[in-house]
């Protein structure tokens, strides 16, 4: 499936005119404090077309504002997979920017306007995505890949020298070392990647740096399982309020409370 | 004066041969969550010669991994100014990397391997930034620019939508408008503008953009000035322990720790 929209074509002369890190998208990285949670924005410079990644309920007036202050237009606004720590910012922002689709992985069993799956590709302008099924930390999960600017969005599947947890939902330790050797890590080594957290401020990673220096990826498959199955870890803060929200956009709390009055 | 290193000598043709934002230049930036600081690592990809701007104690040793992983040669550690709301690590990264040399301007009257002031080229492999004064703030201020990658890297003179306070210190509302106006918004308006700190999770602003949307520094001088004298901002948390430690390199309190034992 090609998610685009068809109102400003186009060529592919235009891709590489302006200024940027790749000269035709307008990149940018932000943060959500309390879930340490990145969100990013990718826009086409030429025809001001944009996509948003994973952003966060709480901070969705942020992004609305910046977006509009920076001339773009949101098309698409995307999630990595249905989010346990924190309530997807994909519902408010529709509420916010009339137009804006929702999009997530098919695999997940979440509404929104979009079900993709892997090998679709995402339209913003001039620019594309690709989508790549990465799941293992949960089913939905999704890496978006940048092929023009040479990143790749990997969510909760890879993180910095980490990788999400696979011991609720539908994790699968050894779903997830496929996922990660086969969609991820064989992209090529100048490849940049932005995580969907990090927690020690860290903002960007590569495939050269995580194939050095990830402590759990860079193992076999045996002792990798071996240590997401001794990982101990605490029950996600927010995952009681957050799956319900996320497998509907983010707005069951809005229903609730509209319900309430 | 000119900051340089000779052990690896650069030929201009050598600068734009790598993959990167600026195709010379290895640009990280990173994050201190209590004090909202961000730390800006430069390298220069063919020398891996690095330097790294505005280091948090707290985070240094982060910091000194990170550039022993990318295969960085730390060799200036540079303040911005003489911070107020957190203790700098450039006196720890000193201790945690050898040969490192700690960096501040002339005006503030701290302790420093090297003192700097306006017009001083600071050259790390085939890069360099320039040092402008931009007082106002504090007397020390300074922004440094990357001219190759197209970026400016503001201190607390200048934030996103906002500035650095001018209450305390040697704080001057006059001083602060003249210095933004003179030697940062002046520069072409697609420079990205990377700042000292954000507390709403913004990474990133731009010339242009602080030229259209800062509230304060849009105003008349007149205006900006009864802003700034109206701010009724609360006294730093941290002031009483960083402004004498920042005055000797982060270092003061080793010292004191040392000498109670």
């Amino acid at each position: 499936m090609r998610l685009t929209t068809t109102e400003f074509p186009c060529t592919d002369s235009d891709k590489h005119d302006v200024e940027g890190m790749n000269r035709g998208l307008l990149f940018r990285q932000l943060f959500e404090k309390t879930s340490s949670t990145y969100t990013y924005i990718l826009g086409c410079q030429k025809t001001r077309e944009a996509i948003i990644i994973d952003p966060v309920k709480e901070t969705a007036p942020r992004d609305a504002k910046l977006l509009n202050e920076l001339g773009l237009s949101l098309r698409w606004a995307l999630n990595t997979h249905v989010h346990a720590d924190h309530i997807t910012g994909t519902g408010a922002l529709k509420q916010l920017i009339p137009g804006v689709k929702s999009v997530i992985s098919k695999a997940g069993g979440a509404r929104a306007d979009h079900l993709i799956e892997h090998g679709d590709v995402i339209q913003f302008g001039g620019e594309e995505i690709e989508v790549r099924a990465t799941p293992g930390h949960t089913n939905s999960c999704v890496t978006y890949v940048h092929h023009g600017g040479r990143m790749a969005f990997t969510g909760d599947a890879l993180l910095i020298r980490a990788c999400g947890r696979t011991d609720f939902q539908e994790g699968c330790p050894q779903r997830l070392y496929k996922s990660v050797w086969e969609q991820i890590l064989s992209l090529p080594e100048d490849y940049s990647i932005f995580v969907g957290h990090n927690y020690e401020g860290i903002e960007q990673t590569s495939v050269a740096e995580e194939k050095k220096f990830n402590p759990r990826l860079t193992k076999s498959e045996e002792e990798f399982v071996h240590i997401m199955k001794n990982l101990n870890l605490s029950y996600p803060k927010q995952i009681d309020r957050a799956l319900p929200a996320n497998l509907v956009d983010g707005e069951l709390e809005e229903k609730h409370e509209a319900e309430a009055k």
